[in-house]
């Protein structure tokens, strides 16, 4: 397997040096990973001519491609095209299918081009433009030969704003970097919920330590939680294709047996969405109760298009009057034992299901903190309801962090604990082979 | 006024070139911008001890300080520490009281330090250390005079998780750094609601474009927008504190008269936080009736602390008969004009006032998409209703943007037509002075 082309990314803009975040940066950086090229450096450095033209020197001397984002507009600080064309000692000409394209741009929303969009124009001699659907720059592409090493440099020019670079990146820069890339890759990713990443790492361990017999062939592991969520990671890469494929399928077989139930999705799955899937599969209806979350599950539910399908009503019952008057809670319960305990948990996910006359719900309370807590009730303390047809459950969890993390930690154990439970519905449910 | 000094951020880690968004390197880029520093250039370069020498070098010809974040953790991968007293030509040496602080720290949790933390008590010959209050590494300081020219450089080696660096940050490098500030920078941000970025744009253009006469004082102005709110953004920087100070109360001062109720707070003001505080302290409740903000007006309420003081409780009514059932919505108005209508949306702010008994209801009724559009009722169209002691109103918006935007933007319309309802409130009980 040969070694990665090395590619240096450079951006430019002051925001970026003044707080704003380099979304670019890691952006090209994930796609260059997935590609099996390696990013080896990024610089970035304000709107200014001669710094954009030391950074792209250095460059040149280090890598064999050269991504630099942003400069492309129209105003005066816009100054990445005249900083490559003076390292290059090549000219800038005025493109006239570039400027007739800027300015039919203009004229679609009734508006005369302005004269400053001239400068966006501007192509370096030798150039590729590269065409932009979501903005007025255009990018550049130069295939350059160094003098002095006869050493091949890919140069791009990509516009700043995500919206026009990222799909520039992948119609124009992908197919022209994908030849470059050290072999074939593959990645996948595998969410898992309901253990911690701990007990993940330990049980993964045999595969990720396992000596792959293939040979020539890479594989990084990575593991990251985020918010009681484990995501794993494996990048497989080789020079064979068929055998890159077959790597990555013995792997995904051999996580799944480690962690059954507990991977809930691969690559874009997020929890919310493979509920939505199993409770449409099997034309189930949901309702939620939420005291601590105030709303947060009901909007995670809701944010997968389509959830009206299965998702008919969420109750924020803040007050403890609202929890009785809405959801039935006996006020002797909430006198007895307090807004957060498994009795109420019980009462308001009974007393969804009941007044929306759904399949399943769920309901949460807790403590949110960041005050509120006692010794015997601690912030972070969270019991989880679950309402179904076989009755109702409560579950009791001590989640730690911020009130944020601890509202959105306590969501996603709610919606784990459906989870499974549709999954054992399914078991349940499934006809015996006679 | 002086020139500012140049400071340069080099951060390591392979991560940051695989797809992580490089948070350190916003976070500092902001701080410096506050204190009146230049950052110049923000360098990322992977765990390569090769790699950061040569990125050291080359910031050591151009700038003044340098930043060094990541690479000081105790695996084999971190190589900050070797780099720096490489290029430098300094020695590493054990430091016994660093060394004795990470053993404590492991001894604290009941654990033996592990062989391989002992090089993080590693530190460069002459470096000043910079004590870890959440993490095992601890910073270093250099303050080098440069052989060839004499000049002084300082270097910080700063730990990567954000975590640590920032307290560190806060309380080491800033005090290091202020003196070197070409005079004294104040910054202010103000967050506006109810009116577009254009419009703001054009009412402040006097201010922004006024001509200061205070000398030697220079003034940046930036305006933001983010989901239906504005913020302006403006930095002062002088020799002279007090005319600095001054500049600030005028510029916020002319602000306000131009934009009055728009500006709805400050720095870290949210709209619910303005909101709430409102509702406390005028003793008012709050409850909120959602439909394709699925629970995001209820949970953005109630991420705020101590929110359960005005908010009592949420409805998400997803189904039209948990409209009817739970807000008394007629099912003659579902019917004849639909759940997206003025009618639904005055019902549903009604039906949550009465069934609550609070002073005021929010409700939100919309189309939030991607499907479900029609002609008449497209993507985007959304009735927000609000119900008080005055009465109920309906207000009608079209909110560009996907599912989450409108959503996310729907819920900043609600809260913000509450906010001026407050505040009509507020002038119209003012006692009148006799």
């Amino acid at each position: 397997m040969g070694v990665p082309v090395p590619v240096e990314v450079i951006c430019t803009g002051t925001e970026l040096l003044t707080g704003k975040l380099n979304t670019n940066a890691a952006f090209i950086g994930e796609r260059l990973a997935q590609l099996g090229l390696s990013l080896t450096a990024v610089t970035v450095v304000g709107d200014d001519q001669q710094r954009i033209e030391s950074a792209v020197q250095q460059a040149m001397r280090r890598c064999a491609v050269i991504i630099l984002s942003g400069g492309l507009g129209p105003t005066f600080d816009d100054l990445t095209r005249e900083a490559v064309a003076a390292v290059l000692g090549r000219k800038l000409s005025q493109n006239e299918s570039v400027r007739h394209a800027i300015a039919q741009r203009f004229a679609s929303r009734g508006v005369a081009m302005p004269a400053n969009n001239d400068r966006q124009a501007a192509v370096i001699d030798g150039a590729a433009v590269l065409p932009n659907a979501n903005g007025t720059a255009p990018g550049q592409y130069l295939d350059v030969r160094l003098p002095d090493c006869q050493r091949m440099l890919k140069i791009f020019l990509l516009p700043g704003p995500p919206r026009e670079l990222q799909p520039m990146f992948e119609s124009a820069v992908v197919p022209l970097l994908r030849p470059l890339a050290a072999g074939i890759t593959r990645q996948f990713v595998l969410h898992c919920a309901g253990l911690s990443e701990s007990l993940i790492d330990e049980k993964i361990r045999p595969v990720i330590e396992a000596e792959r017999k293939l040979e020539a062939e890479a594989i990084t592991f990575g593991i990251l939680a985020h918010q009681m969520v484990v995501d794993i990671k494996a990048r497989v890469t080789g020079d064979d294709e068929l055998l890159v494929d077959e790597t990555v399928t013995v792997l995904k077989h051999e996580f799944h047996e480690l962690l059954g139930d507990a991977i809930f999705g691969e690559g874009h799955d997020a929890l919310e969405s493979v509920v939505g899937k199993l409770l449409a599969k099997h034309g189930k209806k949901l309702a939620v109760a939420e005291s601590c979350t105030g709303g947060l599950l009901s909007q995670r539910i809701t944010a997968i298009p389509g959830s009206s399908l299965y998702f008919t009503q969420g109750a924020v019952t803040y007050a403890n009057e609202a929890k009785t008057r809405v959801l039935g809670v006996s006020a002797a319960t909430l006198e007895s034992f307090g807004a957060v305990s498994e009795q109420t948990a019980a009462e308001m996910a009974a007393g969804m299901r009941r007044a929306a006359a759904v399949d399943y719900a769920l309901s949460i309370t807790g403590i949110a903190g960041p005050s509120g807590g006692r010794p015997d009730k601690p912030v972070g303390l969270v019991y989880i309801g679950l309402s179904g047809p076989a009755g109702t459950t409560v579950t009791r969890y001590h989640v730690p962090g911020s009130r944020a993390d601890i509202r959105e930690r306590a969501a996603t154990q709610a919606l784990d604990l459906l989870r499974r439970e549709l999954l054992r519905y399914e078991v349940s449910s499934r006809p015996v082979k006679s």
